[in-house]
């Protein structure tokens, strides 16, 4: 019952050993710099210890055959053989329209996420690279895909169509697909059983708040509507991506501000969010501590953050016909008490009230709101890693 | 007390003029097509009769000269001598930072005004022609110019700065700065007479919806955030204006799609909205008219409408903390008890009930929410030209 989970980067593999038995991580690591100098192994076992190796990697093969071999080490190794791993599930970023759920993955799955690379163009070449990685040293083990757009395969179509052009969408698949899927069916989940209710009488707003940030509406276990949207930049601003803008800003950073099509792109993805506002940093610590330090422009981010996030949590309100509860999870959406206090202001005329208390409470689920409190509040931290697991052992299965 | 009210485009003059003892319209015109062939003014008096006139009407110039000539004309006109005008009141789309209330135009003014013409480049050009052509016509004659922008010249910080570099703000003064002011602060001040309250004590969210569409929020009679942006592009989908996308559909069109930046442009302001969802009509009698006879796409793009429409309502809600009184305006706001129901949906868990029978009223001042609804809902008639006539009277007072 283990399952091997694979995150690949352009130069980098996440990956993590589970016992789907107890659910508990066996190991978990992170392969650096493939390709390039300097490359290295980290792995951690379930204590916390550190098992390093520095060598080359010269690519994703490599790395692959480098995971599996610590894995089976004599001495820093957590399984015998390769045999013990029952399947292999693959974070992929894009799974297109055609995949809603995860897929045990063929030729023709690799076909299809190929045609969706246009869409990820910096995520599913990484992603197909690394199956086909494992597929070469793992020919009889089950590789699943596991799709970051998949949960939103449910948002309705006034949801998904943009105002533009139909044919946009017709031809070139122009459309919201949204993100962070995974991690928002995750802790959906978790706060329906930690209610004690059925996913299915719950309106649920999730508030995933990392360095990457999305929001997500969820009506009866179905998510009807995100914050990102055609690619990761849409929805609210994020550690150095700018969220929604007016439109017309591009061509006139290109017609009057001498930027070419490129860098607005590189602009809007690398130096804006709270990393443009603030001129600080992406990192929502060093804005918190300068904001505290009396920094205008990093309070202003700060604030800028919480607005939008709040404005989202609004829309998707009144779209569900209200809320029963509304979740923080992510390294900041678990760990900031501050940003989770300022999200939920302006929320008392519907009968939320935060319990300051509990709100101290970093990266364990938890419920935050008072006890009397018409709509909940709770902490709920992601695995994403368990939940791709998870649909991996029930296909394989 | 006769105030006459210019509203310049590139090519088109309208004009009203408005006795302000009872604040009626004496009479209205539209100069069409000017520098081009088949010119033409068309005035209306107050009982509807039209007077036409063809000739070459080579500029602006000619255009306010007719309008003068067409005033004081001894059969049709409706003044014995342009010193029965006692003041211009010039409808200027864009004010930038400086001017967030209305003033006397004088050297500076216009100065200031071709600044902000980056910022407008298809609305403060014309609008300046008009100026410059009624002063040369009307020397002794105060002048008024009343900014689109400028009752949003008290959105907050967070409400107007972009998650963008903010060098962006600070060197090219890109940022929120909204339009339909004048109609915005009109329609707010107007329902709260018809509520019988003051403004101080109203959260008001006010929906101008016509071929352009925007919604405020206005808290104690301040606007305190709109859903235009740096453009009259941004917010929700009108009749061809995309409102907002994913930013990185644009250089996904570019890169992808074979788009230049000026064909984007071209596309999102001209060839998107309901008109490029429906493929139908960016008019939307015509896409409810479609809709009703059975076409997918045309009712596709009223729920998008109405669903984007319901997503600002929510935001405006949560960010003022509660709502008092939502309204209609404009064309489309008016005239449609169907876009008014579809808008309001999702709204009866705060309270609002909306009264179906009262809702079928087009083009008047009218409460259609029923008498016990906790949140009020009106249709309330704009007339941005009275509102420029007031502001110019209270000036050149």
């Amino acid at each position: 019952m283990k399952t091997l989970i694979i995150n690949c980067g352009s130069s980098s593999l996440k990956y993590k050993l589970i016992n789907m038995v107890d659910e508990k991580d066996i190991v978990s690591g992170l392969v650096e710099r493939i390709g390039l100098d300097g490359a290295k192994l980290v792995q951690k076992n379930e204590i916390g210890e550190k098992h390093i190796i520095e060598k080359e990697i010269k690519n994703h093969k490599d790395a692959v055959e480098l995971v599996l071999n610590t894995l089976t080490d004599i001495k820093v190794g957590v399984i015998k053989s390769m045999d013990e791993i029952i399947a292999v599930g693959h974070r992929v970023v894009h799974g297109g329209e055609k995949y809603s759920s995860s897929i045990i993955i063929d030729e023709e799955v690799i076909e299809y996420l190929n045609e969706c690379s246009k869409l990820a163009p910096l995520h599913n070449p990484a992603n197909i690279t690394g199956i086909k990685a494992c597929q070469s040293l793992m020919p009889n083990t089950k590789m699943v895909a596991v799709f970051d757009t998949a949960f939103h395969g449910t948002l309705p179509e006034k949801a998904y169509i943009y105002a533009i052009d139909y044919n946009l969408y017709k031809n070139h698949k122009i459309r919201k697909y949204g993100f962070h899927g995974t991690s928002h069916k995750y802790v959906a989940h978790k706060v329906s059983e930690a209610m004690g209710k059925d996913i299915k009488d719950l309106k649920i707003i999730s508030c995933h708040l990392g360095n990457g940030a999305s929001i997500s509406a969820i009506k009866g276990g179905e998510c009807i509507d995100t914050t990102m949207g055609f690619t990761p930049l849409a929805g609210v601003p994020m550690g150095t991506r700018s969220g929604n803008i007016d439109p017309s800003i591009i061509p006139f950073l290109v017609e009057n501000c001498g930027y070419s099509i490129e860098e607005v792109s590189e602009a809007l993805n690398k130096k804006s969010g709270v990393l443009g506002i603030s001129g600080v940093s992406s990192d929502f610590r060093d804005i918190e501590n300068a904001a505290l330090k009396g920094d205008k422009r990093a309070q202003l981010a700060l604030d800028i953050f919480h607005y939008r996030i709040r404005a989202e949590i609004g829309s998707f309100i009144v779209n569900m016909g209200g809320v029963d509860v509304i979740l923080f999870t992510a390294g900041v959406g678990e760990n900031s008490p501050e940003t989770r206090e300022e999200c939920l202001k302006g929320l008392e005329f519907l009968g939320l009230k935060l319990d300051k208390e509990k709100n101290k409470v970093r990266g364990k689920l938890s419920e935050i709101s008072k006890e009397d409190s018409i709509v909940k509040a709770y902490v709920v931290p992601t695995n994403e890693e368990l939940m791709i697991a998870k649909e991996t052992l029930a296909l394989v299965k």
